[in-house]
Order: structure tokens, then sequence, then C-alpha cells
């Protein structure tokens, strides 16, 4: 069902309410700046800082988790200038200082609402340096991929809309209508062009919000339903194989996508298209939404700009690679991919295991 | 069947094969664009030229229909300025012209490959002017709402497209990375920016490409099955009311996206979501994203910012409004709007008519 495929939806479960309504509350928002409760994660360059877990149950790999820091921590970084950016990202959905003061017998003050804020702050690569010098088991985790794969599972919700709104915010500087400058509003949501007339500042526009791409990603059913169509780009890992994918373009829809991009990469004719999941992945600031294509025609004739490789693998090969893990002839990105989350959706369907 | 809500989606199906892979293959886009079967549709300030069809079968309405010119008729506006932008919209899917000339019974040119090329041209007010005094039965759609719905309904995926990659150079005119000017690249689907050193020419960023903005629509059921969540905005007019939507925000799934858009705009907690369909809606590049939405609470708190009202609609109300097109207490949007076979799906499914 719908719930067990989100369930297991890394980056697309989050510890925290967005609550929007507060973007646009500055008292409010500077308020909790400067609470004692509120929860600030660091990061540098698109990096988030991290430290060392205890290690997941069930799992041999190291877990990396968020720096939860506060704002004494963090308060020297942020009276700086632009090359500091600060993003509401919301409350704990389950930490209420409330409850949490009940319980210990104390009183709240009376403008207290329980609510414990979350904020990320991007900083420079010298502030960056100088705080890691203070904090000797934090680390910036870097390169990204594939790091970002190994937080615990909601604090992947977090990173994904922190990391996606600070890419926003590297990327887009300027207006790109006039290309001034421009100020940032509303949390971290909003940039707005600083010259009077300019056209941005009639009516709304996509201009001043942060950006999230679509992109189709999709499991393609040979038309005898025992092979799948998995391809690999020339930057992959070797051995390496994954779902085809590619960016939804203007005017176009989901299921059309699907078709275009397999046509294009692989020459194969797909039919019908059923979606089934989607994931944030900010890298920088995706959407995958993922599907299953059935093919109408077999013939694979790969476009090699564009991939570097294409073929039709067997269910029992998938089969092999997924649950037993063999990995001897290829592989597949891990289970907190959607590429493996859709592989897995096709063999548990109507497989004779 | 998901091949029956594809049929009806209008801005969703069009006559043209992208060929994206002609994007870079500028000796092909100008030898296309000077050949005399070349179909040029035009715009000024994003409103496409048009003119009065023969009236749709099986409806009263006026159809209208997009001016197809070929190159004699443009390239006096082709070698202006930056005001006049040039986009290759892919090749005509039925016509060939090596078929049409085989049946004519002549012979082709040997470097004919027999694709008839289509592209979008947007000129500036004054020469917008000068060609209407010229074509007399040609005029501009305006305003885009609602007449864009008016189209035969290939024709609007055309629209579709050209309208949302036309918005984007209108509004993404300098690099937002730099602030510096950009040149346009591949057919119109890419800027890049002119200043040497500036970091959207390392990599690959979706500062160059054309935008999409997902966008979630529900249709929200009331726990009993047997109502439906409908809302309006301030700016509609007075007595339509339809579904509720909202943007995806950076680093959210589909299925969080509508339950927050739910709960933010009318207090009301979703649970279960499925996707439906989609349909691109070129005001200006949105992709909207078509689900049902199972609540599990029922008291309404519109927040008036984002909405003006919402309120439950017995299935009755809304098979009267839809099927028998009593418009007395209320009306929704037309059925080529996907709010509307929204609405027609959740009636369809489970109604006892
Ligand atoms: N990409 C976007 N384009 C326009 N508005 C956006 C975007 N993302 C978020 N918004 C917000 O959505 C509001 C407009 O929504 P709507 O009234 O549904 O068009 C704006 O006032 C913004 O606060
Ligand atoms: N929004 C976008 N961001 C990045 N690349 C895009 C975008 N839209 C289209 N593209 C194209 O997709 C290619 C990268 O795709 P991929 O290799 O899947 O990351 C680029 O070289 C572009 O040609």
């Amino acid at each position: 069902s719908n719930d067990v495929k989100e369930y297991e939806n890394y980056f697309g479960m989050t510890l925290l309410d967005r609550r929007s309504d507060k973007r646009t509350d500055s008292k409010w928002l500077s308020k909790k700046q400067s609470h004692p409760a509120t929860v600030y994660i660091l990061f540098s360059n698109l990096s988030p800082l991290v430290t060392l877990g205890g290690g997941r149950e069930s799992s041999q790999q190291p877990e990396v988790k968020l720096c939860r820091l506060c704002h004494k921590d963090v308060e020297q970084f942020m009276n700086q200038t632009e090359e500091c950016t600060l993003i509401f990202l919301g409350v704990d959905l389950q930490f209420d200082m409330n409850l949490m003061a009940a319980c210990n017998g104390r009183v709240q003050q009376e403008d207290e609402d329980g609510l414990v804020a979350w904020f990320a702050l991007s900083v420079d690569s010298a502030s960056a340096e100088k705080f890691k010098q203070k904090h000797e088991d934090c680390y910036f985790l870097h390169p990204p991929m594939p790091a970002l794969l190994q937080l615990p599972e909601k604090e992947a919700g977090v990173i994904a809309q922190a990391r996606s709104v600070l890419a926003w915010h590297q990327r887009y500087r300027f207006c790109p209508t006039c290309g001034s400058a421009t100020k940032t509003e509303e949390g971290g949501y909003k940039k707005t062009c600083l010259k009077e007339g300019c056209p941005s500042l009639q009516g709304v526009h996509n201009t001043s919000y942060p950006r999230v791409d679509p992109v189709v990603i999709m499991q393609v059913i040979h038309p005898d339903g025992n092979h799948c169509l998995l391809g690999r780009q020339r930057r992959f890992p070797p051995g390496m194989f994954t779902c085809l994918a590619g960016f939804v373009e203007a005017g176009e829809t989901i299921e059309n996508a699907v078709r275009r991009e397999v046509e294009e990469e692989a020459g194969v004719k797909v039919a019908h298209v059923q979606y089934i999941s989607c994931q944030p992945w900010p890298m920088p600031s995706s959407l995958m939404i993922g599907c299953l294509a059935v093919a109408v025609s077999t013939e694979i004739k790969v476009d090699k700009n564009e991939i570097e490789d294409a073929r039709w693998f067997t269910r029992e090969q998938v089969v092999e690679v997924l649950i037993k893990g063999n990995q001897r002839s290829f592989f597949v990105p891990p289970s907190r991919a959607i590429a493996h989350q859709l592989m897995k959706h096709w063999i548990g369907m109507n497989a004779n295991l």
C-alpha cells in the first residue's frame, strides 16, 4: 500500500512541521532565533555538520547524525555579512517545551508557545574552519553522495529541505529578471529584487521562490513482464545499473516525460505508465517521481550522449541483486534511493519467488 | 484506466515530437528555420496569435486555433535584437514531407529528412502591432485565461510547451548566480552566463534550464466518503469553487505537500493520498499533480490569507454541477482543467448515480 511505500521514503520523512505561516511573522522568528531551546543545523558549502552516531540497528554501516547546535554555538556567525544564510525549517513535531516543563514541574513563561524552532545556518569556509577547531568531534559531510544516505531517516528529511533551499540561495543570488541584487525574506523562502520598477515586483513570480525540479525515474518492464530495462551513466561506479531518469520538460506530463526519456535514452517505446511513489532528492533540488512503465518494443538503441549502456535484466537477476545481495554481475543503488524501491516494488508485485 | 485519463489531458497532448536531440544540431536548426514547410507560431507578451476556427463539434463555444505561419511571414522579425526569442518546439508527429511528396509524385531533394519543424517566435509589441495590421483575421489571445482553454486539444499542448519556455526567457534574462547577461543556446532550452569564471559555468546547474514548478491539486474526500472539500480564492469569479492546490516545496514529497496544503488552507487533516493524473499548466510553467486525498478530520478552519472559503460539498451537489450542469448554487472549473477531471474521477469512482 501507499503507506508502506511512504514509510520507507528516505529524504521524504521529517522531524518537522514546516509552519509556513510563521515565515512572515518576523517578530516570532527573531524571538525564536535567540531562544535557548531552538535547534540550529550548520552548513558549509551545502554540506551539513555531522558527528558519528552509535551505529544503525541491524547494519554494520557507521551512522552519522546531524549536530544539533543552539543559539550560543552559532551567534558569532549570525551578525556577519551576505556570506551567512539563515533558513527557518519548522518546529519539532515531537518535542514540546510546555510539555517538558510541565513534566519537570516548572512553569513556562507567558509568551512561550512551546514550539521548538529549527533553523539551518550556512556559513563561509573560514567560519566553518573555526567551528571545526572548537568542536573536534564534528565534521562537514563531504562529498554529499553517498554520505547523505547514511543519516537517520528523519534527519534526512530535514537535510533534504535545508540543502535544497540553501542551494537555491547559492545559485539564485541575483534577480534573474533584471540582474540586480536581492534581499531575503520570509524566513529564507523568498528573494525580492531590490531594484525599484523591476517587473518581478509586479504580481507573483516564481523568480522569488525556491526552485524544485521534477524528474521522472522509471522501472521499464519488458512486454514479456519478466525483464526490466536498467541503464548506466558514464560517471557511475563500474558495474552499477539503475532505472532510467530525466527532467520533466516545460509543458509536459509525467507520463509523456517517461515515454520521451525512455525512447531518447534507450530507443525503447513505452505505452502504459503508472505512478508509484516519489522522493525529494536534494542534489540540489529535485523531486524524483517514480513510475512503472510498460515497454511495447524491445530493441535497445543507446544514445551514447545521454547514457553509456542499457540492458534488459531478468527478474531473477534483479531478485538476486536486490534480495540476496549478490553483486557479482552488477549492482544497483542502495535501498534508500527510489530506484531501488521501484525495482523492489516490481519484483514484489508479481514475482514467483 | 490511465489511458482514458490521459486522453482527456488538455495541455498534455501535443502534435509534436520534441526531438531534443536536434537542439544541439545548429546546422539542422538553421536549415529548418528557413525551410518553406516549417511552421511558426507567433507570440506577443506570452499571448499566442490565433484566428477563429469553425466552431467545435457538440459545443456552442467558438473555437480559436493557432495561426500557423511560414518563414516568409516572420523573417522580417527574426533578424531583430534581443526582443525576439525563437524556440524550437519539435517536429510534426503526423506530417511527413517525403510522404506528401511521394503521394504527389514529386521527388524530394536529397538532403531532406522529411521532418516538418515547428518554432515559436516571440516578438515585441511594435512588431506584433505591425503584424496584426497585415493579417486582419488574426489576433493575440489575451488575457490568457480562460481563452487558452478554447484551443483544439492538440494545439493546446504546443502552446503549453511554447508559453512555458517563453515565460522562462522573459523572467530569466540574467544569470541568477552572478547577475550577468546570458546567451540562449540549444534551440531556446539553455541559457549560458556570458561572464567568464561564473560558478554557473562549472558543472551542470538548473540555472541554465527552463523552470517547471510542481504543484499539488487535490480532491479531498470526507471520512464519510460522501462529501468533498472545495475552496475558493478571493480572485475567483463569484460562486466558483474548486480543489485545493499549492506548490510542492523543496525537500517535500507529493503526498506530504498535499497534507501540508490541506491543513494550512482549510485546517483539515489528510492521511491517505493517491496520485490520479497530472496536467501541464502554462501560467506560467506549472506541473499540476492531481491526487485524491482522504481526510481524517472534518472541522474546517479557513486560513484567510490563503483562501476565502472552503466547504464540504455532498456527492449529489458535485454530480449536479458536473453532470447536469446545474449552476445555481456554485460552479466549478471547465472540463479542460484538471480540477474538473479530479471531481469527475471521484464521482465516477464509486457513485450510486
Ligand atoms: N514557484 C512559485 N511561484 C509562485 N508562487 C509561489 C511559488 N512557490 C511558492 N509560492 C507561494 O504561493 C503563492 C501563490 O500561490 P497561488 O495563489 O496558488 O498562485 C505565492 O504568494 C507564494 O507565497
Ligand atoms: N533543471 C535541470 N537541471 C540540470 N540539468 C537539466 C535540467 N533540465 C534539463 N537538464 C538537462 O539534463 C542534463 C543532466 O541530466 P542528468 O545527467 O540526469 O543530471 C543536463 O546536461 C541538461 O541537458
